[in-house]
């Protein structure tokens, strides 16, 4: 019967890619067989994919997209025979790879390795909540599926040493080694000693016949009876069931072709005039699971009913966290670096929020991001990610994804660029994911060019679904989190090492408008609009001008994101007489907005900060000196 | 004396970060005794730093400048002692990361991880070398120090395993084990055992005591004859010698403070009154390397003499590559997609240019980067990376700072995410490193958001010292070409997947100037501005529109880069009327030249490319639309 069950999958994933005429069959075909057996050891409810103590399940090979829905559908989530027909085709439920709209998806994947932290992430987040709620609550798996893409990537060793680090017991993870990339043969580029390499980072492995029933099945026995997170590695053929394109690249990424699927079907006992076919009795024995889940998670909510109240209460609140409690700082008045800011009202939120939690790599005391007496992960707040960026932020998507969690993420702002693959998932996922990036702009100083973020302010403000703070002082940086916890998608703060001087009250909108009118003057021939650390020099330029009856107004930008969508007359009631947009950064977007833009179209230097601000003209004798240089048309 | 001479090291840079107020003094101290010892193992010519026959030392910890600066300084590179009190002063010799406009820095680091890949880099470029021109004139090892946070990250992992496939024996890491990390003792976020996993990858690892002379003697030994690529674990204290910071995580990226330097010269029977202290005795033992480097490089220059004629001009082809050899295809007047094109001109200029390799993060069969009948590398020039896109460009900056190779690097642009780390180190150095990223824009179709590119663009186009080539046809793509081999910088080449229709010839302006003319009119309303794939899309519109009395001239600009740079004659001369930016992306850079842009500003769609053109309103009925909307001041 698995092996029925297993060839219906191949069969449909070939159909499903026959029809798109575009999609990945190598993968699925190959899987089919442990799929099938997995569906045995799977604990979820598919009338109900959220339910909170469901199995996680993770395909890091986001191609393998065909065998992800054709395995929901066979198992009752609410993907029809009509959607995967539709595959790949514009608007359906089941686009080129998973996305989180499709039911039972839990993460969407693609790029390569991600999956593999993203399981990692799930897996922490059920070990701090099964802490947190109890081991009768929270005591599910995370499975895993990867292949050798994945393990190739380096963000896959980054998550696997957290994992081994923090021994994940929860977490199986099953490698499709099946020696095809799509150069050739795998050994052309990868000869690790797989096995060795995860037991170096503290892993259990065992190795199986990918296609061998019984071996899998022992395999996920022992896999759940670990105490260390466990790697499957299941040696397969590419495209198994495909006669001679098993084992094949070509297999990898393009459909097999009409005739070689009737005669695949032909050969393995199936019709080959039909597609799409699913034979009774296969569609019954996945359908089992249906009914399994629904009794599996009403046993489970009636634990929920027993648990005490304090235990209710917080799990109401990680349900649905109420930031009204959240005691943000005063910092009226007060000079500070916002990196400083930002960590005070860090840790007002954590005290506040229980869900709210996160970490740095292995930069707290830098980033300000230590959240005080509230202990390390697994048992306290703070997580310890180590020198790993990509990893942290994969993580900490699947804590977002998870159900009960806000995590935030930190490092320099220079080493966005590390993390920039995850950023964009959470992004396109649309999760609330908060970025702390501190050690903003040339402002860095000595550390030089190689530390002094340029471009990645526009990189930010070019990815679709985010909002990119730049704050000018502490009032600004309280007022973008009241916006960012509210807000369904990644926030991203990009925060000052030195100190910034507190600015005054807005005079005409507010940093909920993107930008707003800081200080303003009857007939202004400029408006010097600023964000972060260049609105205190705006307005110490503007006074110095003023001497010299040049008058300009002051605009602080806290959030490009949020200014350009301001109707027509917001923008013209802010931005009056020429706009002079300056930032310590490259900045080109902001000509949206401007009519000059005062940046810095080079790398960064090293020296000491205030040298290297003079040195970009970021000075108010350098920038009064260009303003005026515009009034006499230089 | 080695001791003498490692804590005249230690104490310069104490001095050095204590002098500038600013660096870490902790990885230089705790590695001043090994270094020591390696000096008498390191051929070079410090009187010559391009000495092709040198061993290569890449220090990936590029915070421990101060150690990079006193050991040339002593070595007797052209660095003075004045260079050293300038310690991180702007424009001082002496950044605070090493860069390349230092001599005897092989390759600018900073950012963790990178250096080990640039060292693997280094040792894949020697052996290609060593088979190309003889094991006679090739034969120097390279050297790279790194700590835990560069085996954190995860291209440190991804370099390793391509160094333990192509068992490179000429590179020798040494780790500096120190157990500490900035948020406290690295147990909290690592504990793998590091010698297993460079087992796994293939390596030979030694373990030794970092202070202990004999064990550094002997390991360089061992290492220096071992038959794989070997690890050297060092097990060592940070900033050994600094009295109670030893051992400290505060001694990481702080000086030390006056008082306690004072204390330890003291200690260790230096004068406490004293800065910047060389012992005479210390001068003249480094000295000795100066005079052994010339002797050494006098006997490989009377090696390189004796090489046969053949060897002779293929070493001077190589140190000075002659592009007016190749045969550029002639696209004029052909469809193709341009990662065709681009594909048969790489083919072309690998064919003329000995030193021209590379390859792709495995893709090249999609990416077209396969350059035929040329073999793989070491043999011959197809470098299979792997899915390993950051070591992929580490690497490749490595080969092209090597001193006789162009480097290519490939993969889809939307991966571009996972390199971009490495390809802005690139930039930094302005090196010449070629990018081939294919699959641009959400013409990929079907697989979606996770593979469509929409905010690569801006962020390449926003990186300082590079060029991003976006062309339309392969007219522009050989024009591109020939720009970015004449141009000292890295030149990102963005590439469609589905064919373009071929443009015509230039009517003002050529690629050279970023944008051209391509269409004019008499008195044309507006100018549609695009680049790559929407530019047949602007031509056919304006055709459109001109039958509703609405003129259109189109301008295609493969390179924004050097558009911007272009006079404002240049400018005006083309970009008449209205100027409409055209293109699939986000794209908010055009602002700075359009008066209105036409782009993305959401992620994708997976669907048929020609739907998601359509649904994004990139078709001719949907882009007139719009035009004519703007005629009618909606």
């Amino acid at each position: 019967m698995l092996q029925k069950q297993a060839n219906t999958i191949r069969f449909l994933c070939a159909d499903m890619i026959q029809k798109a005429n575009s999609g990945h069959p190598g993968a699925p075909m190959g899987l089919a067989d442990i799929i099938s057996v997995l569906s045995m050891y799977l604990i979820h409810n598919p009338k109900n994919p959220t339910w909170l103590n469901r199995d996680r399940l993770v395909f890091s090979g986001g191609h393998a997209s065909a065998l992800v829905y054709s395995f929901l559908h066979l198992s009752g989530y609410d993907i029809s025979l009509d959607d995967l027909k539709n595959f790949r085709q514009l608007h359906s439920k089941t686009p080129g790879h998973p996305e989180i709209f499709t039911p039972g998806v839990e993460i969407a994947t693609g790029p390569l390795g991600q999956g593999i932290a993203n399981a990692v992430g799930f897996a922490m987040a059920a070990k701090k909540a099964s802490l947190l709620l109890g081991e009768d609550i929270i005591n599910h798996k995370v499975y895993c599926f990867c292949g050798d893409g994945d393990l190739q990537e380096g963000i896959s060793y980054e998550a696997c040493s957290l994992a081994g680090l923090h021994k994940l017991d929860n977490l199986i993870i099953i490698y499709d080694s099946n020696n095809i990339s799509i150069e050739g043969d795998v050994s052309i580029a990868f000869d690790e000693n797989i096995k060795e390499r995860f037991k170096a980072q503290n892993f259990e492995v065992l190795q199986i016949n990918g296609h061998d029933f019984e071996q899998i099945d022992l395999a996920f026995k022992t896999a759940k009876e670990s105490k260390k997170p466990c790697l499957i590695i299941a040696h397969t053929k590419i495209a198994k069931g495909a006669l001679e394109l098993e084992g094949s690249h070509h297999s990898h990424g393009a459909p097999l072709g009409e005739e070689l699927i009737k005669k695949a079907k032909e050969a393995l006992g199936f019709n080959p005039q039909k597609t799409f076919e699913i034979p009774d009795d296969v569609r019954v024995r996945f359908e089992a699971v249906v009914e399994l889940g629904d009794l599996l998670q009403a046993k489970w909510e009636q634990k929920v009913k027993n648990l005490s109240e304090d235990k209710k209460a917080l799990l109401k609140e990680l349900l649905e966290p109420d930031f009204s409690k959240i005691n943000f700082p005063d910092f009226k008045g007060k000079d500070l670096a916002t990196r400083d800011s930002n960590g005070m009202i860090l840790n007002e939120i954590a005290k506040a929020v229980p869900g709210f939690l996160g970490g740095s790599a292995d930069l707290a005391p830098s980033n300000k991001t230590e959240l005080k007496d509230m202990g390390d992960f697994p048992y306290g707040k703070n997580i310890h990610f180590g020198i790993r960026e990509h990893a942290m932020v994969a993580i900490n998507n699947a804590f977002a994804r998870y159900g009960l969690f806000l995590p935030f993420s930190a490092t320099f702002f220079i080493f966005s660029e590390y993390l920039k693959p995850a950023a964009r998932m959470a992004a396109l996922m649309k999760i609330k994911h908060f970025f702390i990036f501190t050690h903003d702009s040339i402002g860095v100083g000595e550390d030089g060019p190689t530390h002094q973020p340029i471009e990645q302010l526009s990189t930010f403000r070019a990815m679709p679904n985010s909002l990119t703070f730049r704050v000018g002082d502490g009032v600004e940086n309280v007022k973008a989190w009241q916006i960012a916890l509210k807000t369904n998608m990644p926030s991203i703060f990009v925060l000052s090492r030195q100190k910034l001087n507190a600015l005054s009250d807005p005079i005409f909108g507010d940093v909920e408008n993107g930008a707003y009118l800081l200080k303003e003057e009857a007939n202004a021939k400029f408006t010097l609009l600023a964000s972060g650390s260049e609105v205190s020099l705006c307005l110490k330029t503007a006074i110095k001008l003023k001497e010299k009856n040049i008058i300009c107004n002051v605009v602080s930008m806290p959030c490009y994101e949020l200014f350009i969508k301001q109707d027509e007359a917001y923008k013209k009631r802010i931005l009056q007489g020429k706009v002079i947009g300056v930032e310590a950064a490259n900045s080109n977007e902001l000509y949206r907005v401007c009519d000059k833009v005062y940046g810095i179209d080079s790398f960064g230097e090293s020296g000491k900060d205030k040298d290297v601000f003079e040195f970009f003209g970021f000075s108010e004798e350098r920038l009064s000196s260009y303003i005026i240089s515009l009034c006499n048309g230089d």
